[in-house]
């Protein structure tokens, strides 16, 4: 066995993000390794759930849409996910789901480019990034389709006859990470506008979605942005689309004179077109506190703890054996996002047996054992305890008893 | 001047409802005369804020979607919202706005209707219902269009080309309610599928979707129903239709099986394929706990009191020698619903001026005052409240002073 050449301890001290744990409300006794499906609750959040209930509602009722400027939340909240992202005020709006957003942009996307009728995505792709190309082809008709291309090498797929390339910047199962400024511009050489999910990427390493030309992107913030539970998404419009930008969702909150209550349609130039309905005011309150947590931390520093805790990890694994167990799944630590998977037969008891002991990582069908790595609230020591976890349930092959097995609807 | 057959407070005593305002939060000193907008606090949903933030998501984090139903919200607020619209359970779903809502089910009925092309709707309909209309046109292409009937003889105006009916039951600016039976029979008459939008309905008067043999139906919950600044909307889809219902917006929480992660979309057969993108969680866990003030009332009984405080505010504003002021635009008590509309030229400064005096309403461009009543915390003495402090600002032409006049960008 190796001796480690910094404790877990020593590195917690060195941590330039150790105090920032402090912002956030986690239970006691646990290890949350799943940032990536859910981030914890920021204290600041806590308290904005309180006022935005019980102050701007109970108290400011109706008066509150310009009291306390829940009409401009979605562009207040845009803004402060855009500075994250790479991303100039007045390009991003939070508003709906991911899901719902894609169909907005992808809509938007064919109309700017009429003559092609496909759109290129990689079949390994999240699920509902596909399903709702299917949802928008099968109401356009056959003359458009959709291409997978190889995630290993989209550039080389790049024909002229594609108007849209979506793709997710990180991928969930694996954690492969695409070259977001290569890719863009090798799309735009063929003349294809290009969506980007950053469903994995906000908050969890820089992105630079002006420096990189990208044209639109999506993304969620209940992951790395600690929104809260179905936290409202965002969709990112590049300044120089946005005159000729239309979206399908053409509800009342995108109008150019909302309250003027007109008889047609006047979609707003610029990105809070992509608003439709009524916002969900207390989601999009809460989160917009919960992103005060980055006011004083930079993208770079998270992502640079985040690889120093996953090499802890894979170091601590190593060392206690269970690489032999596991086979890695993720890419080298240049080439993926903030997380790791390993795959085993038995991932989705494993999966449950380390949430018994208090580590919550979690599971993707069908053999993926994901572990998210969310540097603002994880400390080295974590990572020690969950590895130590992880040995004791695979020598005692925890796995193997019936109660880890029975598979619940999510996990 | 005529006097009263019953006092304010007799009435108030008599009022069987009179004890349900202790289940709300309400602002002291303030009427609240706008519960059409957005409904006031409850106390339970209060308490339940707290509780989904702190304890199932600051606690519990992701292992919440199974131990707290997060996962089976949608369905369980749907069918409490059914519950108060005359839906047997399996038919409504809590999900999006309505705006997005009235996309979907306006694409599936399209669809089950491929010979027809027309979505007939009235044009003083809430202006977010029609465009959402645009927006899919625009998308279908020419073949699709838009015809308006007119509200005061729908029945004789349907024909066999129109494939969907989609009409708000009650009128957002004059409270004009439509017969839901009877055009609802009519159009099945001539094959004509009905979209109902019940945003003042749900939660004001008796519906009986099941009953009336309606074909779909959208609401949103933060009117009458109290759920909270931009709340989830719901979605009826009656039994006979959900085999043969196809959405477009189709995201991973209405595939049949989202965590198989599979790679083709096969939408859920239930009213459950309306969910699209992760639901927001927060809003949709209060809203749940804010229909449980519904539990131990009849809409019949709320109904009643509504109708008897329209009547009261009425008789106390002839009394005041009001309504020779102001024109009522609402038709007769039996043929609107929970609210009353007045048109003043100077209808924006009055409604302002009234807001500084603790009577909060609201006003519908280009001149209307509209009155919400809302009997589950509205008492006899606060319409007489009201109405002194309208005569008030009439009397002394308040309207005129300049503060009352600046537009803000919502009322």
């Amino acid at each position: 066995m190796m001796n480690k050449v910094f404790s877990a301890e020593q590195l917690d001290i060195k941590d330039p993000l150790r105090d920032k744990a402090q912002a956030f409300s986690l239970p006691a006794n646990t290890v949350y390794l799943d940032g990536n499906s859910l981030g914890p609750l920021p204290k600041a959040a806590k308290q904005q759930a309180d006022d935005v209930v019980n102050e701007q509602w109970g108290k400011g009722l109706i008066t509150s849409w310009n009291k306390h400027q829940w009409i401009h939340l979605p562009q207040i909240v845009g803004d402060k996910i855009g500075g994250l992202i790479g991303a100039k005020s007045g390009q991003v709006i939070c508003c709906d789901s991911i899901s719902i957003n894609l169909f907005k942009v992808l809509s938007a996307a064919l109309k700017m480019h009429p003559s092609r009728k496909v759109i290129a995505t990689t079949r390994d792709n999240f699920p509902t990034d596909i399903y709702m190309v299917q949802g928008l082809l099968d109401l356009l008709g056959s003359d458009y389709s959709i291409r997978y291309v190889d995630e290993a090498c989209i550039g080389s797929q790049l024909t002229d006859d594609i108007a849209v390339l979506m793709l997710t910047q990180v991928n969930f199962r694996s954690g492969n990470k695409l070259d977001m400024q290569s890719i863009t511009e090798q799309a735009h050489q063929k003349g294809i506008l290009t969506l980007w999910d950053l469903a994995h990427s906000a908050g969890a390493f820089p992105v630079s979605l002006d420096a990189c030309n990208v044209d639109f992107a999506v993304g969620c913030t209940y992951k790395y942005l600690n929104g809260g539970p179905g936290a409202p998404a965002f969709i990112y419009v590049a300044k120089r689309h946005q005159a000729q930008y239309q979206q399908p969702l053409s509800g009342w909150m995108g109008h150019s004179s909302p309250f003027s209550f007109s008889p047609d349609y006047a979609g707003d130039n610029s990105v809070k077109q992509n608003l439709c309905g009524t916002p969900g005011i207390i989601g999009m309150s809460i989160l917009d506190a919960a992103l005060d947590v980055f006011e004083d931390v930079s993208l770079k520093a998270i992502d640079e703890k985040s690889k120093k805790l996953q090499a802890f990890f894979i170091a601590e694994a190593k060392r206690a054996g269970l690489l032999e167990k596991f086979s890695i799944v993720s890419p080298n630590i240049d080439n993926r996002g903030s997380q790791l998977a390993f795959a085993h037969d038995h991932a989705y008891a494993i999966c449950q047996a380390w949430i018994a002991e208090g580590v919550i990582a979690d599971f993707r069908a069908p053999n993926i054992l994901r572990i998210g790595f969310a540097p603002l609230y994880l400390s080295f020591v974590d990572i020690e305890k969950a590895v130590a976890s992880l040995t004791k349930i695979m020598n005692e092959k925890r796995y193997e008893n019936d109660e880890f097995q029975q598979r619940q609807s999510v996990t």
